[in-house]
């Protein structure tokens, strides 16, 4: 397959001469990785991308520590230039003959004239800052999100797959039933990692949540040292990345979250586990082209307000799975943005009764052109144990 | 053990009443693990503390999503105030109305009045300078990289915990010998985090290295599907993290790097590991209150020098660590920052030659009254296989 990262860099450029910024500035993350195909961790060495604007005709330029020389050469991109500098050197004068190079001005007429990484480091863009006192700054999701956030045809494949990885972990587990009791929260975890791998995912794609018990009432629980029970709620969120088939080292990521329980549940619980996975359904029904973030949000918030849980469900709906597995579109109130064919997010409804139990079911979908398609197709209920052979 | 993290806040408030700013903003991150305990991923959703100086006279505030709600309260932290927004809150409204409640005067006078977590994302600094206009910006390390970089007993325990158990996985790869023929450098990579974790570690501190023939040239290679062969030069760099006897979730890492080959090195490689080991043990015995860390690395980068190898000594001679794997001090050229009793850093001097081999070795050392001592003890050589006989 031939490396789509020339375009997007070129659609980049495009998109920042259609507006008031001239240059845009990435750093280690997501969106170097995008564009480029290189996947490296934020360190505290200064390594940036300089995208000037498309009428400056030249030519997006690497500022990177010397020791990077080779994996930036191998990038399946012609137009790049580097500049190195080794850790005798001061970074800043890499940057400043750099900003130099592409003959741009950067004075501020109001109008952000440099585009920064959302997720630049404070320290770096305080180093372009003190370099470019007269200029607005900005964000590069300004250009990046709206090529980011349709994916294409590689990228949906390798998201689907990221899926099956999870579904089958979610029904390995579930399977294994009554084994699951006098495991740790933090063994079970290890094992649903251990099986993510197993299966061919690479990193889980977050720390892998089990929470038991109470502790099932917390949606961002740490796994822990609680032994799981027999009635236990159990939330398993989890997800790995894989590979894609581009070219470069870009992966996507799995994001699927089943609530069980081994044995009989707590007294409520069934009603409660039927009206999350209804709230989640009527979301999924609702994803087509056009309807806005806010009101998929909406729909399940109030199919869980309507019995009276509205106070229960304490986060949004869903989020945006990419390269990141938090990123645009956010399925939250009031968020207008409209659904497009390509978009990929999460709907994940929860109902949270503190010192009882907590539910959340999860899928990732992917909008199509008159609706939405699961990526994750492994069974929601609450029963454990025997779940093949039904 | 009692919390030391009252004493860390109210030490970040006297250094801020001793500068001109008057409040610091944390984002998470190790400043904000370091000041609380509470040790969370960055992500999209704004979690910030607030630290007025201590004339303010006002507790330190976290603005952050109601979902951490439980595990803010259980933080060992008397003084905190939560604000709290969910996901149909702005929480740019919540982080105005902290500001408010502190009475500051935030207006600039060519002084920054703010000081921002070096690691925040360029999205949260952005949202704060829109919220303060008149107000200058710092980095949150001018007030806490004094703190952080002299380690307490607890802290240096814990390092030298990890330090052991680096030392106990480099011994076991090395006495395998033959049996890593036939490895790929994943699967060998694979194998060391499984016995990391065996051991006693969580996570590893950063993706293990596992660089083998040519590509131990590059210093920061992604360990790869290269199959490990007899003769092959092996850069094996590698730590986890292992919990602190403090309370909250602080954990501390290792870092070490040990260069060997199975069976017979390839022509010249014996000559310039010496010269590599040599050029280590000098900077180890430079180390001592006062020197500079500068020196340190001068001292490592003459010896290789003097042997006409300084052009593949690529990098900066060592790093920083503690909450982070790097941090400051760095021993790098011209640092002037005089090393002190409880600083720890690597020491890691290497030499790189294209298509050929690399060769590092490093490990942690913590500075003493008069000298250094060594937080990895094992073996440095380059022989593999039956080493614990000798």
């Amino acid at each position: 397959m031939e490396s789509p990262f020339e375009q997007r860099l070129t659609d980049c450029q495009s998109r920042l001469e259609d507006g008031p910024a001239q240059l845009a500035v990435c750093a280690p993350g997501s969106n170097l990785t995008y564009l480029t195909g290189f996947d490296e961790s934020p360190s505290e060495r200064h390594l940036l991308l300089f995208i000037p604007h498309a009428s400056a005709d030249a030519s997006p330029t690497f500022v990177a520590p010397t020791m990077y020389n080779s994996q930036l050469e191998d990038l399946p991109l012609s137009r790049l230039k580097l500049r190195l500098w080794d850790d005798n050197d001061d970074p800043l004068e890499a940057i400043s003959r750099t900003l130099e190079s592409f003959d741009l001005d950067l004075e501020g007429d109001g109008q952000p004239a440099i585009l920064v990484d959302d997720r630049m480091w404070a320290t770096f863009m305080q180093d372009l800052q003190s370099l470019c006192p007269a200029a607005e700054f900005g964000l590069a999701s300004d250009v990046l999100e709206g090529l980011r956030i349709r994916k294409d045809e590689a990228e949906l494949a390798t998201l689907a797959r990221a899926g099956e990885l999870a579904d089958r972990v979610s029904m390995e587990i579930r399977s294994r039933g009554e084994q699951l009791c006098g495991l740790t929260e933090r063994e079970l975890a290890a094992e649903i990692d251990r099986l993510l791998a197993e299966y061919g995912g690479h990193e889980p794609a977050f720390e892998t949540i089990v929470a038991s018990g109470p502790n099932s009432a917390r949606p961002h629980h740490h796994s822990g040292d609680r032994t799981i029970q027999r009635g236990d709620p159990l939330v398993l969120d989890f997800g790995a990345f894989v590979d894609s088939d581009l070219a470069g080292d870009t992966q996507y990521p799995g994001d699927q979250t089943r609530t069980m329980v081994v044995g009989d549940p707590p007294e409520g619980y069934e009603t409660i586990h039927e009206l999350v996975a209804e709230a989640q359904q009527a979301a999924v029904d609702a994803v087509k082209p056009g309807v806005t973030a806010g009101e998929i949000d909406a729909v399940a918030r109030e199919h869980i307000a309507d019995a009276d849980y509205g106070d229960a469900f304490v986060h949004r709906t869903g989020h945006g799975v990419g390269l990141e597995v938090h990123e645009p579109p956010y399925i939250v109130a009031d968020n207008d943005r409209k659904l497009e064919a390509g978009m990929v997010f999460s709907i994940e409804p929860g109902i949270y009764l503190e010192d009882r139990f907590g539910i959340r079911i999860e899928d990732l979908v992917a909008v199509t052109d008159n609706g939405a398609e699961r990526l994750n197709e492994s069974p929601r209920g609450w029963e454990t144990g025997g779940i093949h052979e039904r």
